[in-house]
């Protein structure tokens, strides 16, 4: 629906919309019956959700779990099931390597092979600097097959992410992985005719790779999965009339934020408040400022209640520094829910408040699930926080007359 | 959007999921406020509402009264929109038939012809007796036309439904039933080039069909209308990885869980406590369990209040056997309210409680309509039940990385 009448109803004016994201911060009831969030003393946030609107945004669907892609496609206001990002795509931002439209991303593993049988797919575990010796070999050599360029690097350990630049590329290939130990490589078959190509290129690229690491061990091949081509996703500028920049300390959300156009400056490292200090320093050169936090998530996937109840409270008392630049419209959410109970990314709604001159101040007096789910925004899909921020800053036309 | 994703998501366990479904369970408020669930005692199903997740479903969309057809679509996990079972293949389901795949069934009447002009369209409201007479006559002689496998059952009184087995039928008929006494006979034709074969089959059957009952009295004819053909709905084993059954004392109910691949026990007569039974006897068998409480329907149809009533409190008494089975994940909920006071299906939204251990314990203390429309799951599709209860039951992988 957005993407059909977004176009003719942008408006550009001087606000400043930020969306404060913090991964994973909903979860369900532990056995006390509170959620992290819930657990969390939050007075700042607090008195920003009895003070404007509240609701629960579903990233993808009910019952549905949203990686970290399809959580960010969403809030960045792309229906994450029509834009799908690919494992390649992400393993590759993950590492800070920058993927363009049309471009192939492929995970890769060293592997171990013995007289033509695969007896180890990930090469005994190599460190991550014996894998990127190898890189270092493969790299140095291999730049190019036929017309497409190609570059690497070294993820973790014995994994490793490869892209592939150039025209007619496509993602329909198998995968040239068993998948087992003790039987022979496989090659990338053609899923779909206009793939013949992109099998011949990755097929290529595992022969050179054997050929250069042939006398090497543990490793001396390569196995390639996860094809991804980049779908071509319409840039914040162009979609909402927003110059927009993406502060994150991990690569794979500045990864994210930059498939979108976003600026994305080096933050990794940085504490919360430094992250809040960068949207300081950048608040008169863009328009939009996605901030994401990342500890949260990872303390829900260790099964930390506590650590990531403590995230949250270190979010609310830094908060005080985006609030002194008077945002127009202010969001916070997560991408999803990462329960400590469940120790993983779960299906559970995401909490949503949203601050703005023109927000309806609704009865939540606490920003939880709980609360925000009675709110008066209701339940909605996160592709529609974009133009919810868009409405309340006042760069949406109406509708028809 | 599932039908997109969910295949890649499935995952096999040994959980056990059960759903009830009591039916036309919601109401709107009676001149006392109450509805018949809310005037109801059901400290039972009111302390799985406390403990566990509330929401309201509804079944197709704000301000659609759903049959039972579409009703039960949606529970299953069909979007009954896109997937529309005609009223044939419910009036035959209705009978205990079994329709399969790609098969026509069709609606008829007994009706009378004086001088080749219909003066009753129902034969004079004939007994189901004789209209099992007269089925007798023509499944006698009538059990195949050109190469298309006939089969036939009363239904009730005048009515009828014929099962049309064989290939290259279609439903795309105009009715072969003028609808007012007074005219001549209308022939089935075509409404598309494909159902010409249809066509001549309907028309012959009725010829046929007169010729048999040409001395009978009332009827010496019949009516065909409400062609319908089976959609190809994909079985629940494929769709979500679930050995299903369907426990229901209707014979229409176990013909829609047929409809999706559940078996379906012969439950015919049973009541509360011995359809519970059956449920623990087939609990070792099968991953999901339908559960169908028919009675709740039938009293708001009636509008008796207090009969509605009595039938949720009998439901509550029963429900320990199922709590005993310990499901991983229990579902209550309709398939759409039935109000006394409108003795009839209707349009206002199916409370939902889900009671798994990693649902989030919102603020609902009772099971009611008020209660559930302020907990934690919102309001939302039916057809978003079953993937929510697979991924409490940690049957759904992640959707992206």
């Amino acid at each position: 629906m957005y993407e059909m009448i977004l176009p003719e109803l942008i408006i550009r004016n001087d606000t400043k919309l930020v969306m404060l994201v913090i991964d994973g911060l909903s979860g369900t009831t532990d056995d006390n019956g509170l959620t992290e969030l819930e657990a969390a003393n939050t007075p700042r946030m607090d008195k920003l959700a009895a003070s404007g609107s509240t609701g629960i945004q579903r990233p993808v669907g009910i019952g549905i779990t949203p990686g970290s892609g399809p959580g960010h496609l969403a809030l960045f206001g792309y229906d994450p099931v029509k834009y799908q990002i690919g494992r390649g795509v992400l393993e590759a931002l993950g590492i800070g390597m920058k993927v363009g439209k049309g471009e192939l991303a492929v995970r890769g593993n060293f592997c171990t092979m013995v007289d033509g049988i695969i007896t180890d797919r990930r090469a005994g575990r190599i460190s991550s600097e014996q894998g990127q010796k190898y890189i270092d070999m493969l790299s140095s050599k291999i730049k190019r097959i036929f017309d497409i360029e190609v570059e690497m690097a070294v993820s973790m350990e014995y994994r490793f992410a490869v892209i592939f630049k150039g025209s007619g590329l496509s993602d329909m290939l198998s995968d040239a992985d068993p998948q087992v130990t003790g039987e022979r490589p496989v090659t990338a078959r053609p899923l779909k005719p206009n793939a013949e190509k992109s099998a011949r290129i990755i097929n290529k690229f595992i022969e050179l790779a054997t050929e250069i690491l042939i006398d090497q061990h543990p490793a001396n091949s390569v196995l390639m999965r996860g094809y991804s081509l980049l779908p071509d996703l319409q840039h914040f500028d162009e979609r909402y009339g927003l110059r927009a920049v993406g502060i994150a300390t991990y690569p794979m959300y500045r990864g994210l934020a930059s498939l979108v156009g976003m600026d994305t400056p080096n933050a990794s490292g940085f504490s919360i408040a430094q992250e809040f200090e960068m949207t300081s320093q950048l608040w008169d050169k863009y328009d939009f400022f996605f901030v994401h936090i990342k500890k949260t998530d990872s303390m829900g996937e260790d099964g930390n209640f506590a650590g990531k109840v403590q995230i949250i409270e270190d979010v609310d008392r830094e908060i005080q520094a985006l609030l002194d630049l008077d945002p127009d419209v202010l969001v916070i959410t997560g991408d999803h829910a990462t329960p400590s109970v469940l120790k993983s990314h779960s299906w559970h709604g995401v909490p949503l408040l949203l601050s703005s001159k023109f927000a309806f101040r609704d009865d939540a007096e606490k920003f939880s699930e709980r609360e925000c789910a009675k709110g008066i925004l209701g339940h909605f899909p996160g592709f529609a926080i974009v133009p919810l921020m868009l409405a309340n800053a006042q760069r949406l036309k109406k509708f028809g007359a």
